[in-house]
């Protein structure tokens, strides 16, 4: 059990001209949003949430939104490419990794590595890679924007801790196992 | 230029026992509802609508909800495997046929007869097989309710055509071509 | 126990040039939305709601939508004068005449003809003055929208009952008392 | 022109024990809600948001938020006894005040020493009593829960102002006046 983010597993990038890695991201707040584009919640809520906060944070470079597509069940209905067209249809604007296959497991790498417990999943990690944040469902707008504020404000007065060692694991949540 | 429904080309249905047609299903009123699966105007609005109407005439014999998935951009992306998911995950329960692919022409067989301009579309067919409402996008509740309230009530006073040769051309609105 | 329409007893209207009676209205379908200003449900729903029906058929003579300020409680804190600047900030456009109040009793007296249990309330008037549905709560717009389309394609097709002699027990719900 | 928070002026208080001040409440963010009843923005968006953020913030001891009721029309609709009955009934929660009535001017003393435009306006002071947020009309629920919780975090490692004098004229938008 550990309060140190996992590194991303991801098998095809859109939105994004490059691969992305958490390690590269190290300094920035995360904002880690795992859905299935044929998950209703994620449709209604999640998604549109993440893109706002994409929009709101799209010219500072303290925060960044990452999607990531971990499906977990009907795998032939949401392959890579009816997920390109549900992104252009849908207008979703933040990069958006496919979550890596596993061999001989539904669940795909990423999300056995983050312990989730399906879609959509929210995972907040901090400056130094510590998970601050990992809830499941619907999460409020006005409860995100105050953790993601404090976070980026700590950061500018330098209280970021400098290394993943600094993770306190009374302030991380655990991520609950999904067993695998 | 005709108000007489034509019938549906269907290659597969979901959430039916056999195949249905208009023609078996004269002397009620249709409610056909045209969508796509990655559409989101019909994700956030048609669908629901279609599914609360299904849901409030399932124990009336006079009102038939049928849905159609004309798929006519994005074909690898929306194949019957991928729709039979999103029915499941949306709970959609009422009967749906997927549109004929049409040789050569992104628009499929049943879509391009009604002329429909895209997804969604609503299109409302009396007892006697008229056109009576051809709508391309969001539709209002209470009007579509009054709508159909109106056609269950003249059925009841048998003051319904007795065939489509009685369809009044100023009655019925003339479909918008896509220029097949 | 009946199931004929009691009349108003209105102390004041808005948005009426002249004072409303349901014997006088005799020959439409009536909507008659109890509420008050300081209900929430009313105010996010049943009112808008009105207000659409309103609109949807202020071109034609058959339906009539008539709003009733049922004041049962706060009586100081809704008077005509907070209700007039009511009226005027959301916008309502429909008939709304002021329930005229009890003495000694804090329902007032259409409230209490009625049996209403509270508000916001919709009940359903046919041509002939028979009360035809009577719901506490939110109600759904097409299944509102079904049963006003069938009364007056009921109408249009001189099925009305002639005079609410004709009123079938068995049709209309009786409305529950609040034991006046 | 200054961004230094002006004092309230209240009549009557709602939801407190005891009359409140922004100087008795200086160390912590406060979120000036200003309302009123009769303002169809402020019921649908303004006041359930204020309660939200209430209810967030009510175990912690660093930000208040208080409501305003700022009437600048329909005077006799909008009394202290209309407002009681309006916040018993939309169950809120937080502190309000009555801004105290102008001699001769409809606009009341609070609304214009700080410039409202109108209502609903949402003035965030931040714990020196800097104005750092002044808008007039709908707010994002994400984009103020960013700016709370930067202003929060900021306290948290003694990066505020110790005095209004270090208000930084940059920083802080200058209110609007509304000519008084």
């Amino acid at each position: 059990m550990t309060a140190i983010a996992p590194e991303l597993a991801v098998s095809q990038w859109f939105n994004s001209p490059r691969p992305l890695s958490l390690a590269a991201l190290r300094g920035k707040v995360i904002v880690l949003h795992a859905f299935q584009m044929l998950c209703p919640g994620c449709v209604a809520h999640a998604l549109p949430q993440a893109e706002r906060l994409h929009r709101l944070f799209n010219h500072r470079s303290d925060v960044a939104v990452v999607g990531l597509h971990t499906v977990f069940e009907h795998h032939a209905a949401m392959t890579p490419v009816s997920l390109e067209a549900f992104i252009h249809e849908y207008r979703l604007t933040f990069p958006i990794g496919v979550d890596e296959a596993s061999n001989g497991n539904p669940i795909p790498v990423t999300m056995r590595r983050f312990g989730m417990r399906g879609t959509p999943t929210t995972i907040i990690i901090d400056q130094a890679g510590c998970i601050v944040e990992h809830a499941f469902g619907k999460v409020d707008d006005l409860a995100l924007g105050v953790l993601i504020g404090s976070l980026t404000a700590r950061a500018a007065t330098s209280k970021v801790p400098e290394s993943a060692a600094d993770c306190a694991d009374g302030v991380c949540p655990a991520p609950a196992g999904n067993a695998a």
